[in-house]
């Protein structure tokens, strides 16, 4: 069975256990504060970053992207239509495209902050950088929120899916994103109908579900996070 | 023929002059200075970064990693022994592992600090950032520069190039990477006589020597830059 170290909060871990979650792969999850750098967790990936997956014959695979590929190449490519992924070169640019959009740019442009601030810096100890959340920080989150989410209900309003006909990496990725954010209530849904009925299709999907079951102790989600009607 | 938008100081952008060059693919450069956002630009990457490649057909294909991977898709499969990437799924991981080192974490932690501080910032209008060097942005950068030189050493005094026993793409991300902190100056050759070794070899490849020629006005570069016995 598959391994992955991972961390509920952080969009490139949610990423991969969808993808995981789609090819009804089993996985076992460890959970892994990536500030504690432990040695053991440093010797699967010197880059110390999560997430790690575990893969055949337990030879670590380190980073969102190279696991997205590595999924693809030994489980997606036998999915035939199923397949998270595409065959043509230019829709896996435009798949390809899309993930980094989520993961990168948004990611550091807000998500990584939102969650840094929001939800690391209450648990982590002084010496790793933890404290009082940064006004300044999250007023620049909050600030780009918003042009990303109208991106996203531009491409949503004119595709029946992130990239194209189809379900692929991309929506998985950008779903990661926005999950985390919708946890800490910080998407306004009522500015993003397209986006909204996506976000529904898709938070409907099983493999969604136990993402939507997980809690962050002391920080309890946004009332409408776990309800597909939202 | 195919075109690409780049920056001649953005690590990204040499790693694909560098692979167009290894295949031997002519290309059309047009510098482009992304702060500035040109609309035109805009159009062809929403995301407003560098590199993006007009692929056959005029086609963008924006980002490094998503032109990596179109490039291998495209014309690396086709070149047998030549291809800068592998067939086995766990050669591809390391492969795509130290990609990402060199053109994500490095480029976090190192390459492009020094680069906005000691080249972008100077030409940057006041209103887009521009300015003196920070110092303490300066001093961070510097700082980090050391541990990454030693992995690389690491790797290549047990390897013959970076990700195993052929060059790959993770030689190109690397040299990429620090052929810009070798122009300024930034590497302590003396701390790492392996990696010394493995990019003064790198460095002697043709696809390298556009890359030597080019010069920052105002700003020359380190003596030894383009000097393949340095």
């Amino acid at each position: 069975m598959l391994t992955l170290f991972h961390h509920p909060m952080i969009a490139g871990c949610r990423f991969i256990r969808l993808i995981l979650g789609e090819y009804g792969e089993e996985v076992s999850l460890i959970e892994e504060r990536p500030w504690q750098r432990r040695k053991e967790f440093l010797q699967l990936n010197p880059a110390g970053a999560l997430p790690v997956l575990l893969a055949d014959g337990d030879v670590p695979v380190p980073g969102t992207n190279v696991i997205a590929e590595y999924l693809d190449e030994t489980r997606g490519v036998l999915r035939r239509d199923k397949r998270l992924f595409a065959d043509d070169p230019f829709e896996r640019v435009e798949i390809r495209r899309l993930v980094d959009w989520y993961l990168v740019k948004f990611d550091s442009e807000v998500t990584r902050h939102m969650v840094r601030e929001r939800i690391f810096k209450p648990i982590m100890p002084t010496a790793a950088g933890g404290g009082s959340p940064d006004a300044g920080a999250l007023r620049a989150a909050r600030g780009n929120i918003r042009g990303h989410m109208k991106y996203t209900n531009f491409l949503t309003g004119t595709r029946n899916w992130l990239a194209g006909p189809r379900l692929t990496y991309a929506d998985l990725a950008a779903g990661a994103a926005i999950s985390i954010l919708d946890y800490l209530g910080e998407i306004d849904w009522q500015a993003s109908p397209a986006a909204r009925e996506w976000y529904a299709r898709l938070k409907s999907r099983p493999s969604f579900r136990p993402l939507l079951a997980e809690r962050v102790t002391g920080l309890p989600p946004a009332s409408h996070y776990a309800d597909p009607d939202f």
